[in-house]
C-alpha cells in the first residue's frame, strides 16, 4: 500500500468520516472534537501589529485576555491543538464566532469552503505536509476566521505550520505586511498554504517519474500498488484543492466590508496558483492512466517473451526427440540402424532441422 | 453477488420499477400502495410541543384525533407503514395534502425531491441501514410534508428508525428544539438522515480495503463480483443522494414563508455534509476502478507466474530428454557408446546443460 | 446478435435514416411517408367529450367529418396509419396545420420533440413495446397536436397503443378527465406513454441479471453480443427518452394559453419519471460496462485454468520422462542397469519427484 | 488503413493544417489559396430570380458582370474553383466582401462557422460525398455569403455539388422557392448540404454492420484498423457538424434583418435533422467502442481455443510417453517385461489414462 | 522516453514547478526570476513607428531612455532575457508596471492569461519551437503589456522568437500596421504565436502517422513509450492553449478603452484558429488512445501467433513421439516387432497422423 495513501486515509478521508458517525445524533453545535488528537498540547499565540505596533504573546489560558479595542491594530491569534474544546468555546465566546462555526472547527473532516457570517469570514483549508523521514504526506485542517481587525486561525497540532515566513515578515516590518489590514494578513496565510501545495506536487511528480521508469523495467505488483495508491492521492488532492476556488472567488466577488479593493489583485495572484495546481493534479491524473497502460502492456510483453523462449526450445526439441525416438525403436527389420554412416547422417539430419529452425525462428523476429 | 447490491436490488431500484409496471393506465392521483409490505403494523406517533409544552401520543386510528389549532405549537405526525392505504388518505384529509402528494407518498421507488404545494412542501428522502446481522444495506423511503406548524413523516415501516436522537432532544427541552419551528424539526429530521449515510460510507469504506487486500492475495471470480456489487452500491447510493443537494437548495432558496431565514445556516451546514458524502461516493467509484485494474493484472501477472513454471521445466528437460534419446538409438555404429566414460560424460553434459539453463533464467529474473 | 438490437435498428434508427436519404432533394413541405408501412389500414377514431357529453366514432373518411364548434367539448382524433398521406393532408387541413408539422409526423424517424405553432402544440414521442412472443422491442412513433380544444394523435400502426386505461376513463366519466380541457388529455396520453417504458426496463433489468449470471458460469461469445445489444439498446433508448425532459419542461415553461396552470402539477410527475427512466437508463449502462469487465476476466481466469492443468502435467511427466529416457540409453558401461533393485529404486526416485511436484503445486494453490 | 480515413486526411484535416503553415507569418487578409486544387477550370455561374424572372448564365470572366441592382430579384452566384485568387478577389469587389471574409475563403481548413459582417452573413460549411466507385468520403467546403438580396456560394470544385435539386426548384418555378428571398435560398443550401450527411451515415451505418460481424468471424489486425479508422472518421465528422447547430443558431437567433422571421421554422427543421446528425455519430462512436471490445475478447478466445488444443494433447500423450519411456528403460531386472500378458497389459493401461483424460476434458467442458 | 516530452519537462511543465517552490515564503511582489537561465545576455529592442515615422534601436542599458510622449508614435519595447530582475524592475517603472505583473513576468511556469490593470493589459503566452537538429520542442513565456501606445514584450531568451514577420512588416511600412495603433501590434504578435502552434502539430500530426504504422509493424515497448509521449504533449498543449480562448475573449469583450472596436474582427480570427488547435489535439488524443487499442492488440495478437506456432508443433510431434516410444519398449512378446513390414508400417501410421494434424490445423485456419 502506498505510503501516501495511508497517510491520507489516517488524517484526512477515512477517519473524518469514521468519527463523525460517532456523533450522529447530537444536535447541531454541540462541541465535540472529530479528528485525531495530535498533540497534548494547547498553545495560543496572539500577535497584534500596527503601522507602528508590534506584541507577541505565548498563553496558555485565555482566562485573562481581551481582544485589543484599537481598530488601527490588527490581531491574529493562533491556536494550535482541537481537543481541548472548552478552550475553543472561549475563543468563540471572546470572538461572537457562531456555534455552527466553533462546531466545524472541531471536524477535522471538512472540505475547504468559505462562509460568511456577517461580522466574520469563516474560512476552512488543508495544509499538507511532505514528512521527508517517512516518506508520507501529512494533512491537517486550519480554520481561518477574518474579522475587521483580526484573524483567528485555528490548527490541529503545535510542532509545525506553514506560517513561519509569515510572521517573519510582520516581526521584520519590510513590505507591506504592517501597512495593511486583517484582510492582507488573511490572504498571505492562504497564499502561504497555497504555496506549500507545490511542494507536494513536486514530490508526487518525482515519485511519477520513477514509476515511468520501473513500469518498463521490473512492472512488479508492487509498482502497480503504487500507482493505485497516487491515484487515490490525486483524488484526495483534488478533493482538498477543488473548492478552494470557490473560496477565493467567494472572498473576491462577495460584497462584504470585510475584504478591501486593493486586496483582491492579490486573491487573482492566488487563485491563478489554485488553478495551476488543479490543472497539474489533473493531468497528473491523466498521466497515471498512461502509466498504468505502460504496466499491463509490459506484462503482456513479459508473457509474450515467455512464450517465446518456450516455443523456440518446443519447436527445436520436439522434432529431434522424436528422430531420435524412431531410431530407439526395436523393430527386427530397420536396415538404417545397420548403416555404416547411420548414426552420422541421423546427426546430420538432426542439425539441418534445427538450424532450419532457426532460420524460421530468425524470420519471425523471435531472435 | 454481493450481499449489498441484493439489499438495494430488493428494497429500491428493482422492485419500485417493477411495481409501478402494475400501476400502470390507472388515472393519478389513485392511491396504491407500491413497494414490499414489510410489516402488518401501522404505527401513529404524534408528538405536540412548544416552549412550554408537550405531549407524545400512540394513535392506532386517526378517527378522533384532530390537528392541533394552537399556532405556536409544534405537531409532529409520525406514520409508520404504508399498506392501509386509507389511514394514508385520512392523514392527508387532516392536513389537505394533494392527491399527487398521497400518490408519491405511496410509491416507495421515488428518488428524493422537494415540491412546494404552497401550504406546504413536500420532501421525498431515503433512509439507509446497514443490517450487521447479515451484512445487509437496507432502504426505507421517508415523505416528509412540512407545513407551517406541523410535519408529517411517512415511514414503510415500523420497527426502526433515524429519528431516536430527535425525539430525545425534543422530550429532553434542552437545546433550540423547542423553542424553534417546524421548519427546525424538518431539518433535524434530514440532518438525522444525512447522518446516517456516513455509516453506510464506513461500512463501504471498509469493504474496499478488503477487497484492495484480495485482489493482490486471492484475486477470485467471487472478489470481482464483491467489486462489480459495491460499483453498483455506489451507483445506487449516488442516484439516492445526489438529488438530495437540490432538495436542501430548494429549501433554502426557495421565497416560501415556511422556512425562516434563521435555518438557512443549519441548511447550509447539512448541504455541505451531502457535498462530502458525494464526494466520498465520486471518489470511491474511482478507487473502484484502481481496484478492479489491479485484479485485471493480477490474473494477468498469475498467467505469467504459471508460464515461468512451465517454460522453466521444459527448457531444462526438454534437451536433456533429447540426449538421453540419442543414446537410447540402436545404431550398430554408435562409438560413444562403447566408451568407458560414455555413460558419465553424457551425465555431465546434462547437468551443464540444465545449469546455464538455470543461469539463463536467473539473468532473465524468472527465478 | 440481440434481438432487442434488431428490433430497434429496424424500426428506429437505422430504417428512419436510411428512408431520409431517399427524400433528399425534395423541397420542404413535401408529404412523404419515410418508414415502414406497419398494415394497410387506416384508422380514424373521434373522441368528443365534455362534462355532460361523450361521443365516440370510427371514420374511414374524412370528408363529411368537421370538428365541433363547441368550445366546451374536447375532441380527441386518433389517426392510426401513415401511408396514406391524403388523409393526414386533409387532417392537417382541418385543425389547420402547418405543412412542416405534417411533414415530420410521417417521418417516422424523428426524436421526441415540443414545438409551439401559435395555435396549437407539436409533440413527438415514442411508444414502445415489449412483444413477448419473439422476445423483441418495438418502436412506433407518437405525434399529437394539442390545441385550445382539441388534440389531434398520428400513430404508424392500429394494431394497438397504450391508450386504452384513458379511453376508458374518458367513457367510464369517472375521475377528473371529463372535467379537463384538452391539455389534460394530452398530458395522460403522455403519462401513459412514458409508463409503458418502465416495462420495458424491467425486461431490460430481467436480461442483465440474467447475463450476470451468465458471464460467470458460460461466458461464450454470444454472451459478449448480448451484452453488445443491450447497450446499443441503452444508447437508443437513452436517445428516445432524453429529450422528453426539454418536451415536458417545454409545455411547462411555455407561457402559451394551450396549457392550464392546473396541468403544471401533473407535467411534474411525469417530468420526475422521465428522470428515473434516464437515471436507470445511465446505471444501465454502467453495470454493463461492470459485466463486461466479468465477461473479460472470466476469459482470463479460463486461459489461466488451462494454462494450469498443462503446467501441472508437463511439469510432473517431463522430468519422469527423463529419467526414463536416461535408462533407456545403451552405454555399454551403465552400473545402475546391473543393479539387482534398480528398476524399483527408479520407481522410488520418479514418485518421489511426482510427490514434490504435488506439493509444490499445493504451496502455489494450483490444486 | 480506412479508406475512409485517407480521405479525410488528405481532403480536410492534416492538408488544411499542412498548408495553412506555409502562410504563417504573412499579413493578415493576404489572399492564398490554402488547399488542394481540385481542378484547372473556374466556373461561375448566375442564377437570378423573381417571382416573374429567371435568367441562368455561366460566366468565364467578371469583367463585364454587374450584379442586378432590382431588389426584387434575388442573385445566386456560384463559383467553382479557388485557385484563381484574383477571380475570388473580383467577386469579393462586386458584393463587398471583407478581406477576412476572402482569406477565409480560400482557407480550406475551416470549421464551419457564421460571422456576420453587417451587410452580410458568412457561413462556412463542409459539403461531403460518398466516391462509390473508390469507395471514399470526400471533402469539400463551401462558402456563403448571404446578402439582402443575393447569395454567393464559394466551392472548392467543379465537377458536381448536392445543389442540383435546389437548381431544379428554381427553374421549375413550383413551390415557394421563386416568392422568397435570398434567405430562403441560403437556408435551401444548407438543407441540401445536411441531408447529403444522412447518406454518409448510411454508408458508415453498413461499415459497422459489417464490422460487427467480421469481429466475431475473423477478428483479424485488419479489422481493428477498419475500426480505428471509422472511429476517427467519427471525430472529423463530429468535428464537421457539432458547429453546424451554432451555425444555426446564429442565423435564428441573430436581430440581423437579412433573415426574415418566416425562414425560423425551416431553419429549426434544419437545426433538428442537425442535432439527429450528431447524435448518430455519438451513438456511432460509442457502437464502435463495443466492436471493439467484441474484437478483444475474440482474440482472447481464440488464444483460450489454441492453448485447449496444446493442453489436452499434452495432457494425454505426455503420460503415454512417459510409460513407453519406462519400458523402454534397459535394467537387467524388471519383471514386466517377461510377462506374457505385459506388451498387452501395457496398452490397456494406456487406453485407460488416455480415456479418463478424455472424460475429464468433457468435465471441464473443453470437448 | 519522448523527447517531446522531456522538452516539456524541463522548460515547463516540472521546472516551474520546481522552482517556484524556492520562493516559498517570500511576500508577494518580490522579484525573482523562476526558471531556467537561457543565455547570459538581456538584449532590449525599441521599435518606434507611426504612420510617418519609424526607428529601430538595441539598448543595452535603459538609463538613457524615456519612452515617447507622442501619442501618434507606437512602441514596442521587446525585452529579452529575465535574469537580470533590475532591467526587468527598471522597465516596470518606465511603463508603470504593477509589482505583481513584474512577479508574473518572472516566473515562467505561468499558464495564459489576460488581467486588465487599468491602463495596461497584461497577457502571459507560451511560445513553441521544433527544434529539428535535436527533433524537440521548446517552450519559452512570453508577456505582453499592452498600454495606450505602447507594447512591452518580455521573452526568456534572445535567439530567436516568432516575431521577425511582424518586425518585417512594420518596417516594410506596407499593409496596415503603421497605421494602426498598438492594439493592431499586440493582435499582431499574438497570431504570430497562434500561427506557430501550427506548425507542432504538424511534426505531431506525423509522428501519429508514423506511430499508427509502426503498432502494426513492430509493437515494441518504446512504440509504446512515444504513444505515451505524445499523450502527455497532448496534454501539455492543452494546457497552455486552452486559456488561450478566455485570453482572446477577455480582449474583446472587457469595455476597457485599450483595444478599438476595429481590431474584434481580427481578434476573431485568431479565436476561430485557437479553436481549431484545440479541437485537433482532443482530436489527436482521441486518435493516440486508438493507437493504444491498436498496439494493445497487436501484441494480444503475437502471443497468439506464437501459441499457434507452439501448438502445431507438440500437436504434431507428441503422438509421433508417443509411438515411437512404444515400440521402443523392450518386452519380450511384441509381435509387431518381428513382423516384417513393420516398421514401414509405423512410417505410414506416423506420416498419417502427422496429415490428418495438418488438416485439422488447416480446418482451424491455423495454417
Amino acid at each position: 500500500m502506498s505510503v501516501i495513501l495511508t497517510a491520507f486515509e489516517e488524517a484526512g478521508m477515512t477517519e473524518g468520516m469514521k468519527r463523525i458517525s460517532n456523533k450522529v445524533g447530537l444536535p447541531p453545535g454541540t462541541l465535540v472534537h472529530i479528528g485525531e488528537q495530535r498533540s497534548d498540547k494547547v498553545r495560543i499565540k496572539v500577535i497584534e501589529y500596527g503601522e507602528e505596533h508590534f506584541r507577541e504573546r505565548d498563553l496558555f489560558t485565555l482566562d485573562d485576555y481581551s481582544p485589543s479595542k484599537d481598530a488601527s491594530v490588527v490581531t491574529w491569534m493562533n491556536v494550535d491543538g482541537l481537543h481541548r474544546t472548552e478552550i475553543i468555546e472561549k475563543t468563540g465566546n471572546l470572538y461572537n464566532l457562531h456555534p455552527l462555526t466553533l462546531e466545524d472547527i472541531l471536524n477535522t473532516g471538512q472540505y475547504p469552503k468559505i462562509e460568511d457570517y456577517g461580522e466574520y469570514l469563516f474560512i476552512v483549508l488543508k495544509m499538507l505536509y511532505y514528512n521527508d523521514s517517512v516518506n508520507e504526506i501529512e494533512v491537517e485542517q486550519v480554520s481561518l476566521c477574518l474579522g475587521s481587525n483580526f484573524v483567528v486561525s485555528f490548527q490541529e497540532e503545535a510542532e509545525r505550520d506553514v506560517f513561519d515566513p509569515v510572521r517573519a515578515r510582520i516581526r521584520s516590518g519590510k513590505g507591506k505586511m504592517r501597512t495593511m489590514g486583517a484582510d492582507y494578513l488573511a490572504y498571505s496565510l492562504i497564499d502561504a498554504i497555497v504555496d506549500s501545495y507545490f511542494i507536494i506536487l513536486e514530490k508526487v511528480g518525482e515519485k511519477i517519474e520513477f514509476l515511468e521508469e520501473a513500469v518498463v523495467n521490473e512492472p512488479t505488483q508492487r509498482v502497480l500498488q503504487e500507482i493505485h495508491g497516487l491515484k487515490r492521492d490525486m483524488i484526495f488532492l483534488r478533493k482538498s484543492v477543488w473548492p478552494l476556488r470557490e473560496v477565493i472567488t467567494g472572498m473576491e466577488r462577495g460584497d462584504h466590508q470585510l475584504i478591501h479593493e486593493s486586496i483582491h489583485l492579490y486573491l487573482r495572484d492566488v487563485y491563478d496558483h489554485t488553478i495551476r495546481i488543479i490543472e497539474t493534479i489533473e493531468a497528473n491524473r491523466d498521466i497515471l492512466s498512461g502509466v498504468l497502460d505502460i504496466y499491463l502492456s509490459s506484462i503482456s510483453n513479459r508473457i509474450n517473451a515467455v512464450m517465446k523462449v518456450l516455443t523456440i526450445i518446443a519447436t527445436i526439441f520436439m522434432p529431434l526427440t522424436f528422430i531420435a525416438g524412431v531410431y530407439g525403436m526395436n523393430f527386427k527389420y530397420m536396415p538404417e540402424l545397420d548403416w555404416r554412416w547411420g548414426y552420422p547422417a541421423v546427426w546430420l539430419l538432426m542439425g539441418g532441422i534445427g538450424i532450419s529452425m532457426l532460420v524460421f525462428f530468425r524470420k519471425m523476429k523471435w531472435l
